[in-house]
């Protein structure tokens, strides 16, 4: 079985994802239809990962297309249709100001549903060069579209395996690696990056171990990424995020990867609530603690991580459970959904071009990644 | 309202405990009136806390004669009895060694419960002590036994108002608190050890802030903690175990106050899973960290840390909640009960003796804390 996962596809004008929320429980795939839909989507964490993200926010504004002007039983978008054969019905009278207009709206709504993770807003500016380019044919520029939202797929599974063979030279035969959230194949177009970083290792034959911090308050570590070992047929150890320092004090972790939704210039990684922690124990016990992530998450407009805007989220993640009340209901919380891990507890970067080592200094731009 | 909680009490030959699992949902009181009943609250954590554990050891001694000899109605022990006139219906063929013998099958039941809290074990061996004396009349022997157990209760309060007065010092007035797991009223006697700190601060007319770790996998940092401050009307500030990082890289957090289950000769402390987590991310922020313990929680029969005897606890606790699946239930976990913070991250030992400072040295036995 392939370690890829259908994570996000396009397929007959839709975007369609495997719903994250009823992981492990159920696994269901779910089609998105109209921006309603991925905006409610991305919010809810059905589909989540700054990777996946930003395809699904490439894919959505085709989704907004295919919600104005979808015919009866038509549809305009497929990965599979490499000639968009399906926009030879696209309505004649529809010109690339009227689409225009609609995609200006569609990236507007759908960018502000998270705003931590740069690439959602990358993938969506990428969108926007093309629509933005002197069209004289709506067809040919949503052709143009259609590729280059299919591109940003194809270009982010390419970047996870290249990645996760830079990131596998890491790994030695037998490592036991510490991962906290989900950055795997469901947090990608379907192989991962930390999570790829060990397929990667697997499928070059060297046998690896994952523990997996569970990740509250949404549990990503125990939902996902232990759903996502099992299916791999790779072995893994599930602990409380208070846990590591417990398990560190041991001696026989060889290093913690993990994803990152944004990178300022100066390496600051901004990841998944208790991330930092993680960082900050790996480093009390000398463990090598490396952010894997490809290059496009690295925001070279932003001097350091204090600047990174952070997501706030409900109180209720914090205060019930599966509809159960775990706190007095009035109790007030701190529910931040990122933190920022300092560029000096990082040992390395890994990306699909290579493993950046510190000074991290990407104020030149993506190109000094 | 006094901020004492009526934790543990002896009632009518009862050991009667605040459900602990039931909250905050629910507030029941439960009286646990054989041995059986009484280990299955302390596995099961109905009743929790090192200090009392001690107290529901010594009271469960108690609750194993009432089991074997309870007369029709009648009751021998109650926290109200000074006299322990109940004892007048004890049946006389009982002998001393008959009492002995039970207590010693007892003590030993009780005393396998839990294996990491010194304070239990502590507690058991005071009242064998009082119960290998040399006996000439059951009765004085029961009564003798009666008044240690209620002795270990209310030494317990007063550890805990000392131990809160010495610790009410170390907080300025408007000082924010960050604590892990419940070492409250819940976990004492009735008034708590590091919320015991604020508690006394409060009661000297001081405002405290508490953040409350929610302290996975049984989170009795949102169900105890949060229900304690909310109840003596002291702002509290729920967060996943992971954001202490993020919290403490505000840098307006003052210090954090935890409790502790055993503490070694060279100052290393065992306490809930996570702690040491806490403990290193304050050392990267410059948070002082204080351990509140009695100095009965003071093991110097132990070198280090390293020779404290970690309990683990099952799977089901990190692969599901409330009954709802949250990993595939093949996962394999990592589960232990506690933590071991090393001595050089602790600022201060608050005992009721006083606050220690490093380096600790606690070999001449309980005398030198």
């Amino acid at each position: 079985m392939s370690m890829e996962l259908p994570t996000i596809r396009l397929i007959k004008g839709a975007a369609e994802i495997i719903d994250q929320v009823l992981l492990p429980g159920r696994y269901v795939v779910r089609r998105l239809q109209t921006v309603d839909q991925v905006c409610e989507a991305i919010k809810a964490l059905r589909v989540r990962g700054a990777p996946a993200l930003g395809v699904t926010g490439a894919y959505g504004l085709l989704v907004a297309v295919e919600e104005k002007w979808r015919g009866d039983g038509a549809h305009y978008f497929d990965d599979k249709d490499e000639d968009s054969k399906g926009l030879e019905e696209f309505p004649a009278d529809v010109t690339v100001d009227d689409v225009r207009s609609l995609l200006d709206s569609a990236a507007r709504t759908i960018g502000e549903t998270r705003p931590t993770a740069v690439n959602l807003h990358w993938a969506i500016d990428r969108m926007a060069k093309v629509y933005r380019k002197n069209w004289t044919s709506t067809a040919d520029m949503l052709r143009a579209l259609r590729n280059e939202a299919v591109a940003i797929y194809r270009e982010d599974l390419e970047m996870c395996r290249a990645l996760g063979r830079h990131g596998a030279e890491l790994l030695e035969d037998g490592a036991k690696v510490i991962t906290h959230c989900n950055a795997g194949g469901l947090a990608t177009s379907g192989f991962g990056t930390a999570l790829g970083v060990v397929f990667a290792a697997v499928e070059a034959g060297k046998s690896v171990h994952v523990y997996a911090d569970e990740t509250r308050p949404l549990l990503q570590g125990a939902r996902l990424t232990a759903w996502e070992c099992i299916r791999n047929k790779i072995p893994v150890t599930l602990l409380v995020d208070g846990a590591s320092s417990s398990l560190l004090s041991r001696g026989d972790i060889s290093c913690a990867i993990v994803g990152a939704d944004r990178i300022a210039a100066n390496g600051d990684a901004a990841n998944k609530i208790g991330t930092c922690n993680l960082a900050v124990v790996c480093h009390r016990y000398g463990v090598p603690f490396y952010v894997a992530a490809p290059s496009s998450t690295i925001d070279p407009s932003l001097a350091d991580g204090s600047s990174i805007p952070i997501e706030e989220r409900a109180a209720d993640e914090v205060t019930s459970f599966a509809g159960v009340q775990t706190a007095p209901s009035e109790t007030d919380t701190f529910n931040p959904a990122f933190d920022v891990t300092p560029a000096d507890l990082i040992a390395g970067i890994i990306t699909e071009r290579g493993v950046l080592h510190p000074p991290y200094d990407f104020k030149g731009g993506e190109d000094a990644a």
